[in-house]
């Protein structure tokens, strides 16, 4: 079975910037690119390989950070996504920042502060497990903010992600876009199962009530913040193994895309002295 | 074939806290442990497994961390160990600091100001590549504070790991103990191999040049900060196989124990609607 081209996969996935974005005509459970789960497990292998071989060439030039926005409801697979897909990247040339629930202090600035601060340095892949999306996603559906402070931040997190690409940082975002019904499984997991029980956090099941609310809020913020410099990818996320295969192929096209290239300082053994 | 139990590699490597120390007595080359190559490569794999559970296991009940201080000469494998002995724990539960020479602002505090910022948090493995014992190595063998300055941070070390220690974060210290000739060959492969050239600094010639003065104050770090709070392990690491082999056998003991259990909040799936 032949791998689908990394073509392919972005332009199933891709919301095309500047166009209108319909959440609902996206199957959380769409399966077309990879029907068989195991050749998906090998693509996501290959890729996981590729990924890592490119960190490194990222590392050795220091001339570029690649910045990857993860963002989904609870047991969308954020957290299983990092793991899979950066399996074997070794941990030395990357950082994963969770945002959690602003501190006092993070409140105390604006909402970008805490984000700016956390941007990979240049030779870095950082991950957001979360990011400034929960204050279009959670603070909009829970009113934290007020409607009209949100409404200015589409185009205040465009225009700071604009900064960022200018100056060195890829940006690539994936949303994960799981199905209702998947969710209540696996929510029922973690309290099933010994090892997933740490997980579960009744307040969860608050935000499961208000569905459709959260869904409208991801619509608008795929909508509004897909854009040339850093566009949005909404990955179906029913199926585990597809989810990280199709991740897996964008961001190494993403990384191949960079164009770089092994530094050589031209030195040569006969100018040093091993004795 | 057998594994070493954690206990003889633990014993094999230690330097017992309290005792005098004589790193000539170490061999760089050592393979009793791990005579077969493709064993300790296999022995690796297992306990890497392991470490991963564990690493899921502290992140889960957030109640220490461990910090893993990894000290050698150039070349002697750091990148390589924390690679290698982490190829399995997913990078959310981790963080790595390389520390290279301090900035503007971390001069003007003292010298272990911003090791206490980048110690690990509750529920992760903080990795030290390079750390605070550079303050007793590098600027002591080249003289970049006063020898009287030098002398008094063995017991500021040790203080500072105490607190920690008695604070939840539990600490092992690795060196890795490489010996001059393989040094050699491996800085000459930085020259010629064109995916390691960018690795390759003429300075760190220099420091082979001061080889017994650097091994001497490698000594004096080992023998004054072995504690029992905070253990040095002289790694021979003439071998990259065996050297990761040795390391994450001694880390899977000191996760193991720690004691941790999955926590179990009680939750039934009938306290709960997930209609």
């Amino acid at each position: 079975m032949s791998k689908p081209s990394i073509k392919e996969v972005r332009e199933r996935f891709i919301a095309p910037p500047g166009e209108k974005f319909d959440l609902s005509s996206r199957d959380s459970g769409d399966r077309k690119l990879f029907p068989d789960k195991k050749h998906a497990r090998k693509c996501l292998q290959e890729d996981a390989g590729v990924i890592d071989e490119h960190q490194d060439l990222l590392y050795a030039t220091q001339k570029k950070a690649v910045l990857v926005v993860i963002q989904g409801m609870d047991t969308a697979g954020k957290s299983g996504t990092i793991r899979n897909v950066f399996a074997q990247t070794t941990p030395l040339g990357m950082t994963v920042k969770a945002f959690k629930a602003p501190t006092k202090e993070e409140l105390a600035h604006d909402y970008l502060w805490r984000v700016h601060n956390a941007v990979p340095k240049k030779g870095f892949i950082g991950i957001f497990d979360r990011s400034h999306y929960e204050d279009v996603l959670v603070v909009k559906v829970r009113g934290f903010a007020p409607p009209e402070a949100v409404e200015q931040r589409y185009d205040q997190i465009n225009q700071f992600e604009k900064h960022l690409s200018e100056n060195g940082v890829r940006i690539v975002k994936f949303m994960l876009h799981l199905g209702y019904e998947e969710q209540g499984i696996r929510l029922k997991e973690r309290i099933t199962e010994p090892h997933k029980r740490w997980k579960f956090n009744p307040a969860d099941l608050d935000d499961r009530k208000m569905w459709p609310d959260f869904m409208k809020a991801y619509e608008d913020m795929v909508e509004r913040c897909s854009t040339e410099w850093a566009p949005w990818y909404v990955i179906p996320a029913d199926s585990r193994t597809r989810r990280n295969a199709a991740i897996a192929r964008i961001l190494r096209g993403e990384l191949e895309g960079l164009g770089l290239e092994w530094p050589d300082p031209g030195y040569k053994l006969e100018d040093f002295d091993f004795s």
